[in-house]
């Protein structure tokens, strides 16, 4: 089957065009894009950006036609727990739990509208960043404020990269020939946004990422958690600090920025080893606050069967692996220092062979997972 | 020697005599009392509270005097990180520190001033919360947000409560027959306010209370831990819940009484073993919750030798004790259901003998600690 996936962001759509019939990745991607830029002159909406992508694909597509298309959809809230055919309700619904999320999901009502237009009468599904994380029990996604914060508001943890965990949790488990349903890990999915979830057979009772994706791991930008006393007191003495503002500075100037001066892990890292003071700082506040979060969910699931990394960051950087790594010997956790320094498309233990719980590098794919859950609804 | 200990609030000041070469607890306290609803009519300001306590005081001492007095300050900053003898500057720093704790601060300097006129020439101690706390590594008490908020706000971790990690820690390790610099464990501090330590070589490594008394665990009032962003989003949603609107919903309408209807753990406790869903959810947020950070803090102490219950609800209450230690199989701690009921003021193992790792229950003593501390500095 042909799947389109689209990422629909407020300036931007990528895609991909898959055939999941196909074996391998390579043979998989027949096409993949990104437009930027949505809003200004040339492409002044989605619908023209959808257009030009339908102008990209036609050659790659050699007359074959889209058979589905995959929306990734940030926040489904508590309505959607897992993928779903696009109807009218559903878009209408998307766009109502645009408070929660304000800079995604309009921009998603916007693409599967443009993408109604490009491609009519072609079945589509959304598959929700939050969905996966639907099975956490109340006593983890609750927060202790007042009644009206969630009834309100929705105040209350949803979590996102949902696809991600989602698709390295069964990938972990068959690797390790456990039934998925019999699988309890940690999944630390570390890109430019991280978190980091407890998994229990097989499904997610905890997650680091919050009511926003803001919660949990210091991030690029972000802060990650903090007092939440720290900013309502710094606002009080600086009202010139609106909650705009707030919100800005703990999402885009915060995190390894804030601490290190950059938001690139690998430029981080090439710091510390030049000995650069704020670098180090930044490295071991971020791999700290990552092994303490590691600790808390080994005890949330009851124990852990494996640890897994993945994500950019967690794929690539066997320098901020072996950094988390190197605090966890409370756990029994042994690095294998030459496996974690093999890089490669398949998953992998990076573990020594007498480590308490295996550690393993698991790819992540998320365009892949999306074309999977859209060909299961509508073939 | 008879050290007085003092503790003032905005509005109440409680005391305790004590003389420090006495054995036993009961023979230690000499005298003690609480003095409520000053700024009032009848109290106007602190210097009417203790001339009201000075009297109180006469029968007691069977004129023998007062030798030292010991303050509890919250507040030391980063100036702060051990008792010292109040001299003028000692009070000024006290007092620039307001921002830092602006209910509290202020009202100890107003008491350590009353105290001067009352007991002129008496030598005086301050014993600052956040002194323990003082040797976290920069990794643990950083948050990660622009160095302007550390610089101009003095946004970082301080920590609480810490006269009593202090003691429980020195006692933990004696009852264990270990040397204080060679502990390692979790204290677990859990009364209306609750915070957890996680120990070192005997010193303070990490602690869950933050900026503020705010953070971390779920208390009676506080609602510990949120995605920053959740109040930030709430409060640019409602322009009518101001930075102090929030600051004062976090901190009074939170916790347990916003899940549960009610603040007081043992009410709270009862109304779930009679089967309100609202208490069990309350329970159940907040023992998972303590767990999480034990399990965290295991990994980073490098591997507990003990957690230690202590505090109000750590002492008393055996069915939070043992909803919390329920969650904890993964590290292989067992808790012995008949040691758990056992009460009494000394330190005692709640947990099996075949636990991987022993629990405690150590009764705190914050007024034995500041007078032990006076009597440190003044003999």
């Amino acid at each position: 089957m042909l799947v389109l996936v689209i990422n629909c962001g407020s300036s931007s759509v990528k895609y991909q065009v898959r055939d999941t019939a196909a074996t391998g990745e390579d043979a998989q991607v027949i096409a993949k894009g990104l437009i930027e830029n949505i809003g200004g002159a040339e492409i002044p909406t989605h619908t023209e950006a959808l257009h030009i992508m339908a102008e990209a694909l036609v050659e790659p597509l050699h007359g074959k036609t889209i058979d589905a298309i995959g929306h990734r959809v940030v926040h489904g809230g508590e309505i959607f727990s897992e993928p779903v055919i696009i109807t009218e309700d559903v878009i209408t619904k998307i766009d109502e739990l645009s408070p929660l999320a304000p800079l995604h999901n309009p921009a998603h009502v916007l693409g599967i509208r443009a993408a109604q237009e490009t491609y009519p009468g072609v079945p589509m599904v959304a598959v929700f960043d939050t969905a996966f994380h639907g099975t956490m029990p109340a006593h983890a996604y609750r927060y202790a404020v007042p009644e009206d914060f969630y009834e309100q508001y929705g105040v209350r943890r949803y979590g996102f990269h949902g696809t991600s965990h989602d698709y390295v949790t069964g990938i972990a488990a068959d690797f390790l020939g456990v039934e998925r349903s019999e699988f309890n890990g940690v999944i630390a999915h570390l890109g430019n946004g991280a978190s980091i979830t407890a998994i229990e057979k097989g499904a997610c009772i905890d997650t680091s990422m919050g009511y926003t994706p803001l919660a949990g791991l210091i991030m690029g930008t972000r802060s990650g958690d903090i007092d939440p006393s720290a900013l309502t007191s710094v606002m009080i003495q600086n009202p010139e600090i609106t909650a705009e503002k707030m919100d800005t500075i703990l999402n885009k100037q915060s995190g390894l920025l804030a601490i290190a001066g950059n938001n690139d892990m690998r430029e981080v890292v090439e710091a510390m080893e030049g000995g650069d003071e704020r670098a180090k700082l930044a490295l071991d506040m971020t791999s700290y606050r990552l092994a303490k979060y590691i600790g808390g969910y080994h005890v949330a699931v009851g124990g852990m069967q494996a640890l897994v990394f993945t994500a950019g960051i967690g794929e690539n950087s066997s320098q901020f692996r072996e950094l988390a790594i190197s605090r966890l010997g409370a756990l029994g956790i042994k690095l294998d220092a030459e496996a974690n320094l093999v890089r490669g498309d398949e998953p992998r233990v990076i573990s020594t062979k007498d480590s308490a719980i295996p550690v393993l590098v698991v790819p992540t794919n998320e365009e892949k997972a999306i074309a999977e859950a859209t060909e299961a609804l509508t073939k």
